[in-house]
């Protein structure tokens, strides 16, 4: 069979399998999601060897190194992923809950009422983490899911991905409801995208080709996650040690990763206080700074910031670095430049913190912590499938509550208008 | 200039309008919207003369009845308008509100904050309704909208749109903000679907050809207002009275709307009792019947319903009824052949009602109530700018929260992870 007719199949299938879970019980979603983390834990070994294996094959394909960081999944990340679902086990259950009850003066009682989206197809690069992730939080929300991951992890997601069917048909739920399309061939991304016939949602997660070829060639609707051009700026009246720290934690914890800070905005009026001692905290671990000019009258040794700079996304041990002469020279640069993802602003100034979070328009805006906090499991919305760039729908961390729809149910009494 | 860059360079206005709304005070807004309401009603005579001007030409070219009901903008509907944009302007303005508040192990505070979206655009048929219902929900949410009606309504929309600028203008609100292309050129059309650029979110509302091309060639966003294929489901234990009444309802108060109802079910063992005085009410008001053969066994006059009759939409006086052989019946057929608008059971059972609520998929379902009350201002959410078809970001009435997006707006103490 073609590769774009297994594809279409499986999609099919979901649809069918998107009917049944609906209607499943949320004791059966969780069993499921139980099971799943104990077969994660008792395949730890198995799951770890896919996983050096594509990261051997990847190394010798002269893969980079912040690409290498991403597919990565070693036995604590395992483990992690394994407390995850248990985590996801344990939130509640957002289908058929309702969020909005009215009583009108008609008499009609008014609620509205959660219910599943229906089938929801994710494309990924490297990261296997978005295997027991992605399949989880659809479980959960009453959805089927269809992954399709990078090449270079296909060992990682595919091992995953059987076990995600082993614990679907242990648990009575049709196995087409988590499934993982274990072949690097590119025609099964073209397929997916198109498949608007069974795919209710779609989630490129992914660099600006695959964001290209979704909305040139895609007819499902998709939520996208796209890069993150996020800033820290260090406001007057920053402390110099939450400045230092939430910079340095920004940009270094994992500078892979969408929410990595890329650019250091400093005031002016701050700027001989507090860029030395951020700088030194930096460049001990190995972060290139590249400053505009009035930074490099601080720092000459700087590399030289080109325009170029403001709206790179390096994903790597690199940080532009800018001084600007007010909050709102900050909040307008962050809104031009940026990628409207992940934004932060280190100050004592109340009001300064109110105007810059009303201000800059991003999915997620924070005062005096680090980027790395845009993360569903850390915002209290569960795991997330991944962090919207969209305004649409879903914007930040998208959350078990994202992946559903809802409907109005309407009761009354006879009622015509 | 070609129409092409008209609306480009209207559309590139719009997105700096939008800047400012965001940041427009409540009040401010409000004034707006209260002047524009005593415009309309200033200028009651030129605008339903413009309309009379419209739908005399339209009589003249053949247009159909249900479409010149549309289209019919009289002195009433203009008072009912100006009436809605007074309950617009007493809503609580979202744009600034939070909904989801939680403070986490890690000390930090986590506010989901309402934000307008951007620009709004709508492509619509004849209902001239839209411009200040559309113009008033978007400017309140803070967003700019960008309207193109039918050329049918040309003139009643172009005299409206000339109001809003009047009515912006006086308010000190950049004069983009509400604008409507007052022409018929369908090139009008095929650009403002591809321009992403500025545009954050499109709303088509009318047929399959509008649908097709905006999936096909657009590129913004867009939430479907498609066609209505809605039924009323009249259950075995429906008391006759409320069966008669939501039937003809349903049916009879507007037929060429998407949520008049378009086939009625009844429950095998309820059909001798109900689908005669049922029938006689339809019958009586000039509703032609088509029946399925079980239905014909009761009455044999019905014409004969066929396959591809319970997948139409009439949009007309007539009517197709099927008898069911219970409630599952009901729900399978409605998920299967109908467009998961809006949905209606009468019945008596408590049971039967819990599980047609939830087993039928559709954006709103009622139990023992019109079809009708599928609408933004009878369900609580102030006027709507339609009835979305999707499952994503709304489904149902689009009201005012519905043109809002968020962000999450996190305070900290200097936490790292």
């Amino acid at each position: 069979m073609k590769i774009a007719d297994v594809v279409k199949e499986q999609a099919r299938k979901a649809k069918e399998a998107s009917k049944v879970l609906a209607a499943t019980e949320t004791a059966q979603k969780n069993e499921a999601l139980l099971l799943m983390a104990r077969k994660l834990r008792e395949n730890i070994s198995e799951v770890a060897q896919a996983n050096q294996d594509d990261c051997k094959e990847a190394q010798e394909k002269g893969i980079s190194s912040n690409l290498l960081n991403r597919l990565k999944f070693d036995r604590a990340k395992i483990e992690s992923r394994a407390a995850a679902l248990e985590g996801i086990a344990a939130l509640p259950d957002p289908v058929g809950d309702t969020d909005y009850c009215t009583r009108r003066p008609s008499g009609l009682e008014v609620k509205k009422m959660r219910v599943p989206i229906g089938v929801v197809g994710v494309i990924f690069e490297a990261r296997p983490h978005v295997v027991p992730n992605v399949g989880a939080l659809c479980l959960k929300a009453g959805n089927a899911a269809i992954m399709r991951g990078g090449s270079e992890a296909l060992r990682s997601i595919s091992i995953m991905g059987e076990l995600w069917e082993k614990t679907l048909e242990e648990s009575g739920i049709p196995t087409a409801a988590v499934y993982v399309i274990s072949t690097s061939e590119r025609e099964a991304v073209n397929t997916l995208i198109t498949l608007d016939e069974y795919l209710d949602l779609l989630i490129p997660r992914g660099g600006i080709e695959l964001i290209k070829l979704v909305k040139e060639n895609g007819t499902v609707p998709i939520i996208k996650h796209f890069n993150g051009i996020c800033h820290v700026y260090l406001d007057q009246s920053a402390p110099e040690g939450i400045a230092t720290r939430v910079t340095h934690n920004s940009k270094l914890l994992m500078p892979e990763v969408c929410n990595a800070a890329e650019t250091l905005l400093i005031h002016e009026k701050a700027a001989r206080r507090l860029l030395p001692p951020v700088a030194e905290a930096l460049v001990k671990d190995g972060v290139t700074l590249k400053g505009c000019p009035k930074a490099k009258e601080i720092l000459g040794w700087m590399e030289d910031a080109t325009e170029e700079d403001w709206s790179t996304e390096y994903l790597d041990l690199i940080l532009s670095v800018k001084v600007v002469s007010s909050l709102e020279e900050a909040v307008d640069h962050i809104n031009n430049y940026g990628s409207h993802h992940t934004d932060v602003i280190v100050t004592d100034d109340y009001n300064g913190a109110k105007k810059f979070s009303r201000g800059v328009d991003s999915g997620v805006v924070l005062v005096n912590a680090s980027t790395m906090f845009n993360d569903g499991e850390q915002l209290g919305m569960g795991a997330e499938v991944g962090l919207s760039t969209d305004k649409l729908h879903a914007r930040g961390p998208v959350g078990l509550r994202d992946l559903t729809s809802y409907k109005y149910v309407v009761e009354g009494s006879g009622q015509i208008m």
